[in-house]
C-alpha cells in the first residue's frame, strides 16, 4: 500500500522517498495513494485524480480540535499514551494519556528559533549546540540552553513516555535523550485508521 | 544622584523618563551621569563627555561570562539568590546562588516570538494570549502555551525566587505568577555596584 504524507514543502512517501512539490506530478502514480495533506495548493489537483484517496474523512476528529493540522492528529491516533514531538518547520508537542487527547502546543523549529535570535541582534546570529546539558556561560549556550531546555522540561512535567519524530527529531533526541526516535510516526498512525 | 541605563533603542532614566536613541543628545545634561550601555554606535560620544560615568569597570566581571551584556550582569549585582527574569527584545534568565552566578539563557521576546511563529507559517500570526493555563485545543493557545509555558517551567525548576523586570514584565506575570516585579531593578543594582 502507498502511504503519502504531503506537507508544505514535500510529498514524502512511506517508501522513504521524498519530492518537492513542484518537482512533483501526482498522476505520475497509476496505483492506489492513500495521503493526508496539510498543503491547500496541491488539493485542487489530488481531488482531479482517482486513485489518491484523502484518508482525512476517515479520522474522528471530535477528540482533537478543528483547525490542528491533520499530520498531528494522525500522529495522535499513533500513539494512545505519550507526548508527540514532531520536530519540523514547527515542532508540534501533543499529549495523549490512555487515548484521550488531552490538548498540545506550538513551538517554534530549529531553523525558525534561529532565524528568531538572529533578528532579535546579529550579536544573537549562531548556530545552535544539540549537546547543551546545564545553564550557559556563552552566548551559543545561552541560545542552546534557551531554545532546547523549556522545551525539554515542559515536555517530561507530564510523566509519560515520549515519542519523537519529523526532520529534526534526531538534533532534539541530544537534548530530549529519553524519548523514543520513531520515524515513520505519520505512515503508523495512517495504517492505523485505514 | 542621575542613573541611565542604555539599551539598543533608548536611554532609560532613573527618574523614570525614556528616550528613543535617535532623539536624544547625551549632552543636553550637565550633572553627573552614571550609566551603562549596550549600544555600539552611542559609546563613541559618551566617551567624549566628562559628566557621563561609565560603572561598566566597577563590576567584578569574573563572576560573569565575557561576552554577558551589562544589563544582565547589573541584574545579578541586584540579587543574591534568584532566577532573574529580564523581559526585553530578548528574555534573559540568571540564575544567582548564594551570590554566585549558576549561568542563564536567552529566550525570544513576545515580539520576536510572535514574529517567529508568523514567518513559520501565515496560520501561526496571531497575538498571544497571557492567560494560558492548560495545554492547547486551539492554534491561539497552542502558541501562547508553546511561547509562555515552557519558559515558566524552566524558571520554576530551579526552586528559588522569581524576579522579573522588563518592558514585558507585566504580560509574562500572567503566567509567571509567582514571580516578583521588580521595575527598577537595573537601578537598583547600579546603585549597589556605586
Amino acid at each position: 500500500m502507498i502511504l503519502c504524507d504531503i506537507g508544505n514543502s514535500s510529498y514524502h512517501f512511506s517508501s522513504g522517498e521524498k519530492f518537492y512539490i513542484d518537482e512533483f506530478e501526482p498522476s505520475c502514480i497509476s496505483e492506489d495513494v492513500y495521503y493526508i495533506n496539510v498543503n491547500v495548493n496541491v488539493q485542487t489537483k489530488l481531488d482531479t485524480l482517482k486513485n489518491w484517496h484523502n484518508i482525512q474523512n476517515k479520522i474522528d476528529y471530535s477528540k482533537y480540535y478543528e483547525t490542528m493540522g491533520v499530520d498531528r492528529v494522525v500522529a495522535c491516533e499513533a500513539i494512545t499514551h505519550g507526548v508527540i514531538i514532531d520536530a519540523g518547520s514547527a515542532i508540534t508537542v501533543d499529549v495523549m494519556r490512555d487515548g484521550v487527547f488531552k490538548g498540545g502546543y506550538i513551538y517554534p523549529g530549529v531553523n525558525a528559533m534561529q532565524k528568531c535570535y538572529a533578528q532579535i541582534s546579529s550579536k544573537l546570529d549562531m548556530e545552535f549546540n544539540f549537546n547543551i546539558k546545564n545553564l550557559a556561560t556563552n552566548t551559543k549556550d545561552a541560545l542552546s540552553y534557551g531554545f532546547l531546555k523549556p522545551l525539554h522540561v515542559e515536555v517530561m512535567q507530564h510523566n509519560l513516555p515520549v515519542f519523537i519524530t519529523g526532520g529534526d527529531a534526531k538534533k532534539l533526541l541530544h537534548v530530549i535523550t529519553d524519548a523514543t526516535l520513531i520515524n515513520d510516526l505519520i505512515f503508523q498512525g495512517m495504517r492505523k485508521i485505514l
